[in-house]
């Protein structure tokens, strides 16, 4: 039987307009009244889709996934595991993009919509430790990525470092001897990209390579259009490089098509490496080398732990969370062609 | 001066917590008291992230795009356009995604958010007509895309038979003579393959070429794989296509994958065109013709027409609007290699 709105007032014993207050808080409902209503919501098992636990408890529901770039598919592969999880656990997902905006990002802490949604998974590139650390005490939040560290918040990232490791060694495996990366950043206001840097320095000196500062390609941003114009720099070079670890994907995509169109064959004159495993790099022309995240496991481990922390679970204090990785190897650095597999 | 919440119950003469109640909407605060201290915070000039204007008129700032297709960069693209018009406008665009569940996107209709979203911007693909006509008067809605005609809502779509006519009349023009289309659908609930399809078959007959019902592969969805695993059984064909119109970018990506996986050469074996401009597609190997939808168009009037709708600005009656389109040719049609301009 379909319980409605009505039932519920011949129930409770109250008009049709005060439960209907009641459900969708249109207007402010006295306590004692409020109580009566939930009660017969509760008796007969009434489910209006903000389902009546959350409402009794005081929630709406909603948690909010924050991303700094909605254009990069590795935040929607993400998301798309992050929302799988938040349904299976009777919350709705919504999404923001703050597209690096410091005041958007500031405006994501600042607690201002805590009426609005139970809790927050946020992937900050913009705001800083300190910003986060003058976050009042407020709704749960679960950080992603490597924007930010050391905070009273539950984090989940890769270890950057090693994953860059990983990435020169196999270009090293292949004798590849002069290994560019793109991606390079100068401020310290996107430390992933630090990282993978300091992770492609690190792995050069102990494959014995010499240190090129000519092959660390700086860049404004990290898409398409950065990797492709980065490329066509470093191949115009007297010296090019035979090899590419590109900071991630997109990056990789484009330097790609600079590569194409240089008239230049992937890999036997340039391999490509990237990082995120994004769709796009499954079917491109070469398919594209890449480290491939845990996106699934960092989707699903972020929605956990903050609903943990929403509903009060038992759960430990904040904690550091480095979810695997793994090098799936395709045709930009192993050459042939392999045939997709769907 | 920055404006705190201990100025405004100074001002008011209420407490902090009553003030804190007022703004941040934890518990109900009465009609007198309420009014008392928005006077105050209109008089000091305060500003709180959910603007004390969206406030007042009891809106909480924030309206809501729900599309059926995260993983699709094309919605990414809008949903950009449509977050900028927004800020522009004063309020927060969030993201849902419907992954095209029935239940969800009734969810989304069914008015049980009109606490939480001023109004809704709904690209629906699974409900009908009638889920729509039985939605009760409610949050403003804004539709987009193919899904859902004849309803009292502001309706956005471009014209698909047309822009089918000139994807498939470009072909026509290259000499193709074996035209396939990739992602003919057999049910009627996505309706955009259905006018799609339409269109095709009207420009074969315009041109004078024969409908070869063996053209026209159906898919189960309109994601890379579903255009590699088509074009991968036409290719199999004892005559297979000289041109491909795929039902969109992601399908036309999957094909031209199968074309170079069979060592066959785009154009000159098979020509590839598909319709949405996404990135991918101007940076791939070759790079995408394609049919370009005004996105930013799409995305800036769906938020206009939103915001007209939620702050009750005099408007004319539910519109239908056709955004434009226009052809946008490149390597998969026109061979040759063409630099990407950045």
């Amino acid at each position: 039987m379909v319980v409605s709105l009505k039932d519920i007032a011949a129930r409770a014993g109250v008009s049709l307009s005060t439960v209907s207050n009641v459900v969708n808080g249109y207007r402010p409902v006295g306590e004692e009244t409020r109580v009566r209503v939930q009660s017969a919501i509760d008796e007969l098992g009434y489910a209006p889709n903000l389902s009546a636990r959350h409402l009794r408890l005081g929630r709406t529901g909603i948690i909010a996934l924050a991303i700094p770039e909605l254009d990069n598919p590795y935040f929607a592969e993400l998301a798309g595991a992050a929302i799988r999880e938040a349904t299976s656990q009777g919350y709705t997902l919504v999404m923001e993009d703050t597209a690096g905006s410091y005041e958007h990002e500031l405006s994501m802490i600042d607690n201002s919509r805590r009426q609005i949604v139970d809790g927050l998974i946020f992937s900050p590139v913009a705001v800083s430790r300190e910003d986060v650390l003058a976050r009042p005490p407020a709704t749960p939040m679960v950080l992603i990525g490597e924007g930010v560290y050391d905070v009273p918040h539950d984090h989940i990232a890769i270890d950057n470092i090693a994953a860059s490791h990983v990435a020169v060694q196999h270009l090293v495996s292949l004798d590849r001897y002069r290994i560019a990366f793109i991606g390079a950043q100068a401020g310290d206001h996107r430390q992933s990209a630090h990282l993978r840097l300091r992770g492609y320095r690190e792995a050069l000196a102990g494959a014995g390579l010499p240190w090129d500062p000519a092959l660390a390609a700086p860049t404004t941003a990290f898409g398409r259009a950065d990797g492709l114009m980065a490329m066509r720099d470093l191949l115009a070079r007297t010296q090019p490089p035979d090899a590419v670890f590109a900071y991630n994907d997109l990056v990789a995509i484009g330097a790609m098509r600079a590569v194409a169109e240089a008239g230049l064959r992937i890999p036997e004159d340039v391999a490509v490496i990237g990082i995120d495993d994004i769709e796009e790099g499954r079917f491109s022309n070469p398919t594209l080398t890449t480290i491939s995240p845990d996106k699934e496991h960092i989707g699903r481990l972020a929605v956990q732990s903050l609903v943990a922390r929403i509903e009060g679970k038992p759960v430990e204090p904040p904690y550091d969370v480095q979810p695997p990785f793994r090098l799936v190897t395709r045709e930009s650095t192993l050459g042939g062609q392999r045939p997709v597999r769907t």
